[in-house]
């Protein structure tokens, strides 16, 4: 079965509801919102196999945070968004202050759009060595934390998640949060929105394909997926055009048209079914990017970067970061 | 007027032909082809203000050539692509052997699919200060070739086309070879079609928005534009979707169906229109590329290097070109 | 004759001295100090050939500030420091608050240690087409800017001058800022000293080898050069390091000893000229850097550009930069 | 006890016998040369514990390629280059045609010339995922290969040995291959050396420094080293250049004089200890290295990466690695 291509709980709620033309929540979803007009957070609760079947994503929490002001680059905005982001993420982290975290930054540096956890990664504390061999000359309230940006398939010839358990059985963290670019419906999403979940990283999602999960089942340990969309992909756009198009031209048409009316009784999926048929001999391997994606991933990395810092280390705030990191 | 974004001659061709449904070819246009299914030659001239309204495009000798299977990375055809970019290239340069030649990469380095010109000129034999001060060290057969990339209004606060016009002043080159990143109408000309045009650059064509152009009139000595089309627009690639999708569709519908005809009778231009009215308020600033775009513009800016090193010095082979270039 | 290389006008001063080993000042040269031990400012005045030729740079104003503590990283040192840079730049611009301004980013973006210009380009608040195109929009206080990388001789085939003046033509600027990777005489100056001058940039100084000058005389306006070093050349280094094993040594030895007296006697310059001899067939072409050479250029050439932006814009603090620059 | 740095076996043995002033070869070390003046080939085994602690390093076999013209990027050269270190590295390695292996590229991809083992990852052929998903596409006489650049302690917070340990208990290869950049005692040896060895990484060894090592002994499978020098340290040089300057001056001095006899008589390590204490202050974290360093790093990577594809691949020739290599 096809379905349109989003990693984002919000957007697979939002779809389903629209789908479903249903006013009322989903059973075995809960939902609560939070924050103001320039952050908006919205935590998506996945509580029953029901609620799973409805969004297509596992049992767990998905907490979202929307700033449509974002490639704005306001620096009061940047230093919130940070603070919001460390926020949520440390109430979701249920570990000990001492306990080893392992970062790890998928997808491919080579290409722009999946290169956002390897930019994580290179903008983050890394501080477990440095606890190891000069604990005197680290801060109070700093904990062990190290980082991986192991690369994709293409590139090593291994299945990401080997090399993640193989790191995670020698060095035993308590905790791996994983970093991965996401795919979004909507354009106006992509660059804006961060989602924080609890569980994990599944198979297929992501801007890459991933073929195995990274999940407490898989490694043995809670692991927190942090995702930015940075992508929207072709036939997703090409399917909403379409819905936009035949929305605004029915007005000039009476009801009774047949070819309106099969346009508008086939089902969504089938109609994206089609359109990714007509669409794959030509496209194959396309994605659909803003233009300034290159600065758009550099910012936003370094906003996922210093939201992790602050929510890791108790006794690090967003000025001390700076002395940490190269 | 709205039209579809094409900066291939070829495709506007193509387009003029499909939508005045004409069989014969369009006048004040020539065309002739050549070469083998590996390699496809295109040569339109037009050669009256009628062809140039039809097409949009000054008059003038565009040459394209087409490999289908150049993403493929076969070594052979690599080296067959630089020879007959390369002959093409110096069947079109009328100057002679010893003239100056400034080439120049249009478009921003920040922005892949954009920067094809910068980094086809980091990968050009620059010899114009080797002539003046080693001479003696110097093959036969090399002429005095220099290059730069000025980078876009956006990153230097200039028009490009001011930069190039002081630079020509004070260099005073006999030739222009100016190469650009294009949009093409068809994702599967994306990375495997390579125009040179003798008109120059022309305003508002390439991926970036050239507000001025680089023409024999701006610049008083023959401008040879280098193209290669890397990205499609996001309203094209929805438009022709919507084309398919609609062919697809009607064979299940009886001709009569109002809807159908509607979007049947629609003039061209006016359903791109309306496509880029619907999307303009999601998208902004999007393009539709390959994933592997990075590696893509890696490769084929190899070529149009080479075959650029090649036409412009008699005495270097592909072989040669090595030694000359960092 | 052979001098050991130094960018630095303070270094110069320094070497006189003690060559000279004279305390009173140099005739022609004044000297004026002022500043904290965190940022310790020193303003050199050339008044006279005397002194020119003292000191081997033209007559004019080299303003030094040395941030012993820069490489730290603190956050309050680097603001200081921009805030420093930007007074001590705004007191030796004397133009009008609506002048336009070109600023040059001089060397070889592909080399590292020399990469300082193009690095501080891409950090500038490029404002003179927005104010051209879009003035509604930006704030009181802004002056229109431009800027330019043009690379080096090696890589455009033309010199880097002749790039300049041919756009100083077009653009017609006020005044032209040209930054510039420097070599110093010791490696504890290296990315802890920011030089302005307003003698601009004179052949054969930097990092990479300028052949031309960039001067109020060849370019027809004024010219203030922003420098720092980046590097130490191998020579100096291995002349220093001869010079701190000899006294070490000496210490052991009767004060009587030919070896010592030879060497001790040894004019510095012919010392230096006999190291780069036995040199030369060794290292070619050799520079000495810290193993951290890239991240330090990225942070230096953040302070000099930030600082440039608040010299330049009245209206415009460190907090407002962001917004301006990609 | 301080000692000259390097990592060639080769340049051990000149040390050595060079202190010793010693003509007949070493005890516990047999040297075999072959090769032509473009390609010096020179086979140092270590076959005793005698051996060991005359070299500094473990009983194994070291080959090193001497490429004296390697800069000046000759095309027929670097054929025969790729092809001279396929054909050691062929014999070296003792393994069934179908084993698996696998490639770690070791250093820092942020500092330039410890950058190389991470860029020969980059161009490797990998295809353990191909043949394991789609084997039926590959070419008969393929192995299964894969590959990894872990990253560096600073900045993975992990010793690269335990990811590497990690991954191969997970991955299970027959054979570790692991590249890594070296530091030279002579400057003409840096980039144009190749050394192959059987005895793995050693700790303390390359550019970085390595605290634990990649051995038979600690990952239980054999590993095959190679290394390119790209960097001599700062007192290594500082110290042959003052043995020159010695010797240059001595000439004009009578033998009794006391300083020349101290100069003469310190042992060489004392010197080499003197001249680092005496430098310790001033230059901390210094490398010395060719201003081309960039450049050169991609060149020679190419080289090494393109010798282990043709050696691990026995239907696969230098024209065929095109088509796998992104």
């Amino acid at each position: 079965m096809y379905s349109i291509r989003t990693d984002l709980a919000l957007e697979a709620r939002e779809m389903y509801r629209e789908n479903a033309q249903q006013e009322s929540e989903i059973p075995g979803v809960q939902v609560e919102k939070e924050g103001d007009q320039e952050i908006i957070i919205t935590r998506v609760k996945i509580t029953s196999t029901d609620g799973e079947k409805a969004l297509g994503k596992p049992m767990g929490s998905y907490i979202t945070l929307e700033i449509p002001r974002l490639r704005e680059r306001d620096q009061d905005l940047y230093e919130d968004t940070c603070r919001a982001l460390a926020k949520e993420l440390y109430n979701i982290i249920k570990i000990d202050k001492k306990s080893n975290v392992l970062v790890v930054g998928l997808g491919n540096w080579n290409v722009t759009p999946d290169a956002l956890g390897p930019k994580v990664v290179s903008k983050l504390m890394v501080t477990r060595h440095l606890l190891e061999h000069i604990p005197e000359q680290i801060d109070e309230g700093v904990r062990p934390v190290c980082a991986l940006a192991p690369g994709v398939l293409g590139l090593t010839g291994i299945e990401t998640s080997e090399i993640i358990k193989g790191v995670v059985d020698k060095v035993k963290p308590d905790l791996v949060i994983a970093i991965d670019a996401l795919a979004s419906r909507r354009m106006d999403r992509v660059s804006t929105t961060i989602q924080i979940a609890d569980t994990g990283i599944n198979p297929g999602s992501g801007v890459g394909n991933k073929r195995m999960g990274l999940t407490k089942e898989t490694l043995g340990i809670p692991v927190i997926a942090i995702g930015v969309p940075t992508v929207v992909d072709a036939a997703t756009m090409a399917n909403d055009t379409i819905d936009l198009v035949i929305d605004t031209i029915q007005k000039q048409v009476e009801q009774g048209s047949k070819f309106y009316e099969i346009l508008k009784n086939m089902d969504k999926n089938e109609k994206y079914a089609l359109i990714q048929e007509v669409l794959s001999p030509y496209i194959g391997n396309l994605m659909v990017t803003p233009k300034e994606v290159d600065a758009i991933i550099d910012d936003v990395s370094k906003i996922i970067a210093n939201g992790i810092n602050i929510a890791l280390h108790e006794g690090i705030g967003l000025d001390d970061v700076n002395r940490y990191v190269n």
